[in-house]
């Protein structure tokens, strides 16, 4: 696997929180907080990467994830090119010389989105010195940046991770945000990571990841700190691997009745979007203890943190705002 | 109806002509003509909304009008993403989900396609409080900025509006610029409003609005100050409410020949983009009276002077060139 | 045909290579190398087109140009506007009413690409005053960017173009590459041009500009300093213009064997992307003397250059970086 640190032990290329050391993803927690205090000023911009270039290169199309980075790259003053791979006349161009050309145009980062797991990691092991890649999704494999998101909201809400109960609810099987959440939280020593599912929705291996597993949501849900849902892909209901969408939501769709065995003071996530009345009621998404929006807004600053550090603009300083 | 102005009277959304006060309006034209000095120049920038991000919300294809407020963010030195709703993958999330999702990206300002009347004030009803809402033109319904820079380009050639005879020709009844024209027309006092139609092209209730209504052209252009002309929607052909191409032009189309009762400093507009030989005549066009193009620039001049107001950069100052 | 040259003799279109002064084609190479040092630094940005407003107007796909210029536009700091005309709801506007609503813009500057011959040189002729057209591909006629990147790569090389012989081998016939190739190395005195390529890959008027034809490729590369591959469009196989990719190989491919016959020296340029195992061999393409990434970088710098020439910003002072 390519290293996503530098010999110096700095971020070069962020591909997966899987094995990143700790003092890293706090230290990528504490840059996102110095932004996520610009952002919210009416002037969300700092000058770090001026003049530096980020490309977009997304091979399956996402508005929602790239506007995310488009907008975070923006606000470090970036140079911002959208290259929607798949709309490409590739002239019978391979994805290497395709790679080569866009580093030969001195790009100096790659925010790579595909449909099949590894392709950032491929992408990577083939750029040059001067490149850094950001995994924005790869199949069922990774979306490390959502993980990072998560824990930075999580963190602004109970402080720390060692003594959280936190529930990842749904879909864990296809969800890359899942294992990437799974790698992130146990990096930073979450005390207790659980996933609850039906059998036909986890993989085989997921207790290898250090996670308790639930089958039933009132037992899963007991006592948790953090209630994270999952996105419920509605395509998978024909795969016969669910029953139908009003039995998934009557087992595995969060309530306020399920929700009411948490802790009083359980925050409910989900990476967005949602599907209301499939694996969330509205009541819920809408309520006073989902952090859902703030997931969003703080997915600027987390974004931010990556670019920024990737790019070496290391400071020790705090941004200030240009 | 959405309140388009804050409590203190200023302006927050623009989604209509209709029901602005008129010291409202010429503040705006005021504004624009600070910004039309700006862009006449080699450097085209102001540094008024910078760090601010502007979000074109298309629910339909506008290359045209896209471009228009593309410009005038970037001559404001925002950021803007633009975000075709159409090709999105929606995954099924709601427009409101979206629309809180991109506000919780600390977006400042929507500006907003939609082929449906009502879309642009849906969106301004459902924003939070730090974000402004620009309609880019809903359905039949309103085209707001088209009206102004119509107004604008009017004051420039004629000084003000008081004594000015105005004559609309051709759809009224399919056309949002027809509808904002007249009440932003009437909102700064301009004497006579006509229009100029067939009985099929012409709403029942036009009257109620204050215009006087013509069915034949040599009538209504009679000692006319400014001919603002619209486009025929070709597809109206099909739907048996006008005879003929041919026919249409030589009843509605304007001409050399029948301009000549207007006044002789009288100016001609068009919205764009025109269709030659249907509602109107080459030689107009493109004649020593069409003030079409001038109609174009000055569109980026309003824009910028609507996004400035609306984004709180409400300076006593002029813009200085950054 | 519309002179490229103000009466001062300074670029204002870039249309075609052909007929250019040789002063300005080397005051174009020497501000090329003025940007390539600024784009080799981690702040590849440079003020001078700040506030200026650059239209890319492809009426055809083509991603990695369009990347070329959009990069070249922003590293200059100007604002840029990508229309892809194709995609674009034209409602029956003609292309000169398209071309004067965005003049009225006041955009400064378009970058035009298109399928046909003689477009670039059709909006230039139609532009005001103040617009500048660059020709980013025209049909078969030019790609004059393109050809002045391949001279600025082999003077930097090559130290200049008096004692060279440069062999161009491949598809001349469809190749606006090439075309714009021998009018600017026949320009800047290239010791001596050849071609090589089967006849029916040949115009008939070639040898009137100036160049010397081959056949065959032992015979055209020998002692060569310089080698261009083409471009082979796998479409013209169908046209029964080619017998099959691999018997082209044989003929006509690079292969380390064939390229033993050129000078020791000698350098592998190709415009890309490129066909490997169709007319050029992997191990040539990323081998010693190959440096057609050199040329990727090198079309950036170029770009600017033209660009800043175009706009007026024909400063004596070399551009500081921002």
């Amino acid at each position: 696997m390519t290293r996503q640190l530098d010999t110096d032990g700095r971020l070069r290329h962020f591909l997966t929180t899987e094995g990143l050391p700790r003092n890293l993803l706090l230290q990528l927690l504490d840059t996102a907080e110095s932004f996520a205090g610009v952002i919210g000023k009416s002037v969300k911009k700092v000058p770090l990467l001026r003049g530096r270039t980020v490309i977009n290169l997304f091979f399956e199309a996402s508005t929602r994830t790239r506007i995310t980075f488009e907008l975070a790259a923006k606000r470090l003053s970036a140079d911002v090119l959208n290259v929607n791979v798949a709309t490409t006349t590739v002239k019978g161009e391979s994805l290497l010389d395709m790679l080569r050309n866009l580093e030969a145009m001195q790009a100096d980062m790659f925010v790579v989105r595909h449909s099949e797991s590894g392709t950032a990691e491929y992408v990577a092991q083939h750029v040059g010195e001067s490149v850094s890649v950001l995994n924005a999704g790869d199949g069922w494999h990774a979306h490390p940046t959502q993980a990072m998101l998560d824990a930075f909201t999580i963190r602004r809400h109970k402080g720390g991770f060692e003594p959280l109960v936190i529930a990842i609810v749904g879909d864990v099987m296809h969800s890359r945000v899942a294992r990437s959440q799974i790698h992130a939280l146990g990096g930073l020593g979450a005390g207790e990571v659980r996933v609850i599912a039906p059998r036909t929705l986890l993989p085989r291996d997921i207790e290898s990841l250090g996670v308790r597993v639930f089958h039933d949501m009132r037992l899963g849900l007991k006592d948790a700190d953090v209630v994270i849902m999952l996105r419920l892909q509605r395509e998978r209901m024909q795969g016969a691997l669910l029953p139908s969408e009003p039995e998934y939501f009557r087992l595995y769709g969060l309530t306020e009745d399920k929700l009411a065995v948490a802790k009083p003071d359980a925050i409910v996530m989900h990476p967005g979007p949602i599907n209301r009345g499939v694996e969330i009621d509205s009541r819920v998404a809408d309520g006073a203890r989902s952090v859902i929006l703030e997931q969003v807004t703080n997915g600027i600053a987390v974004r931010m943190a990556v670019m920024s550090m990737a790019l070496g603009a290391r400071r020790e300083t705090p941004p200030a705002p240009a």
